[in-house]
């Protein structure tokens, strides 16, 4: 079981005892500890009342005794094959590791068994926060993470509907306005979209975007330029092809995700078409590796780093008992010019 | 500082405690217990007695009693910009997770400041082992290491010059001769090389490993085929443009990284010539991304999950004390043919 004391570290909250809130429920230390570890074996209503009380004083388990180890925080991906992954980690680490924080990373593959075993993990190393990359556990596992009482900041890439817990995201529709302005700017009229899955709030904010910009420029939506993608190489492939199938083919296309870019620009290859001279393709995320494509790709930034950094300064600032100021922030995208992007060769 | 136990956990030695130690030594048992947690406010000579004493009982410092928290490894890299960490990290975090091992992911940006703090947090939070990604420490760091009788595992893919620790890495030789005989079956003659930094071992063993195939298929290496990189894109693309600039180019470049490859594919781009059809490109380490490369490239796989992998059973083996059977152990590389390869036009 994790050391346990009591009072919020550093914060200006008195400190109370387990001894005291064991006395005020009636109850013992130990089942008293067991509520705090949130461990099943106490019946629903002393939990209740426990939780009542330590809540009413303000209680937060406090991992770490001075001196006695390292804090650590938790960041947990649904799968570490995620082009995403390596960016988080490094801008969580960063903050982390200047704090003397240790970030221990996981992945837990969607899978009940993998999410359990990482929960009794998580409780047996008392770790003093936790970061998940999207919302990937099982509701019934959120509530045993709220028992746990350990400060949880979501981070949201994807924009999908979140557990009741601070979120930071990306401003996924202005980065589609931005793409598609970039476009309309270089001449395209034409343009090719391809959404992400439809499930994800931040592939509907893209395509939102979009639609947006041309409706600006007073260039009608057409909806036979819409392919749908799931993000991945194979669906931008795939939707590419399908968008230069048309009667009249597009003379651009704003692939949603960077790797269906780079499906994409395949897909041009194959059909003996250059980027940009004859199609111009535009990412969304800017992955490290679409400076290296060839060409180099023109794409939307999502600064996935920095929101790394973010989440790890909120849940360190919630485990010292400070306040959090709002519960959804996005940061700002950006439009990344580089080289698969030109004006139309047939206006 | 960390708790304190005698004895290899699990192993067959029998154990010593700590206090056995200090009346052995005639010192106090928080000298002996300072001289275990590797801090520096003992006399060398004390030092030198104690440690003595504690390898002669084969004292194995434990971090966890057994239900009070989860086991941690570290798991530390330079940069987690290089493209290998997140294979490496899926692959130790793989074996870790099913062993209710937290894996504990750190950047130390080859600083000395960094590296020192890292050394506090592992001290302070008790990590049950080290992996590190190539020998990252200097050398002062290795001994303070070495001190605090944690057990450490190299993982190396870039061959360097390691510490005494057991390493493993990557068949380099056997990879560069496979992707050489490849070039050499479709009828390549004219093949450049574009290589690695010469003071990494990993550059020469893919260096010698072409040269070998060359002179088993009765090509002479010309050394003007050469080309000197440093494993990164913009090498391989200033590489590539010099070797096209010859008299006669070369009808294949096999650049020795996958970042130098897609330099190679953005330089022929930019020069009009086709891949395959004018010339085939070889990399080297089969990063996830070269899947969707334009086209998806022909490489030597580097199997770098699987060396995480082997890391985090070794780390955790040598945790039980363990014997580990050889100091160094090198995977097997597999050549990955896909479309960037074939048959020259020009014979």
């Amino acid at each position: 079981m994790a050391t346990e004391s009591a009072g919020s570290e550093g914060g200006a909250r008195p400190k109370v005892t387990i001894t005291a809130i064991a006395q005020e429920a009636g109850v013992s230390v130990p089942t008293v500890s067991r509520v705090v570890n949130g461990r099943s074996d106490v019946s629903p209503e002393t939990r209740a009342r426990v939780e009542n009380l330590l809540r009413l004083h303000g209680y937060r388990r406090r991992h770490t005794a001075p001196g006695d180890r390292a804090a650590l925080l938790d960041l947990v991906f649904n799968d570490l094959d995620s082009p995403w992954a390596v960016e988080i980690i490094r801008g969580v680490e960063e903050v982390a590791h200047e704090d003397g924080v240790g970030t221990v990373v996981s992945a837990i593959h969607g899978r009940a068994g993998a999410a359990r075993q990482w929960m009794k993990n998580l409780r047996a190393r008392a770790s003093d926060g936790v970061i998940l990359v999207t919302s990937v556990l099982e509701p019934v596992l959120h509530e045993e993470l709220r028992r746990l009482n350990v400060p949880i900041v979501v981070v949201d890439p994807a924009g999908s509907p979140a557990l009741d817990a601070p979120t930071i995201g990306a401003t996924n529709w202005a980065g589609g306005m931005a793409a598609t302005e970039h476009l309309l700017g270089l001449g395209h009229r034409r343009i090719g979209f391809i959404a992400g899955p439809p499930r994800l709030l931040c592939s509907r904010a893209r395509l939102d975007g979009h639609r947006a910009a041309l409706e600006a420029a007073g260039v009608p939506y057409d909806q036979a330029l819409v392919a749908q993608g799931d993000f991945y190489h194979e669906s931008g492939f795939v939707g590419c092809d399908q968008l230069m199938d048309a009667a009249t083919p597009p003379t651009a296309v704003f692939a949603s995700s960077d790797q269906m870019a780079l499906g994409a620009i395949e897909a041009l290859r194959r059909r003996g078409l250059r980027v940009p001279e004859d199609v111009s393709v535009v990412g969304f995320d800017d992955l490290p590796e679409v400076r290296w494509s060839a060409p180099p790709l023109t794409t939307v930034r999502q600064p996935l780093a920095e929101m790394g950094k973010l989440a790890a300064r909120t849940v360190l600032r919630q485990a010292r008992g400070e306040e959090i100021e709002s519960p959804r922030v996005e940061l700002a995208t950006a439009l990344v010019v580089r080289a698969s992007t030109a004006a139309p060769s047939t206006p």
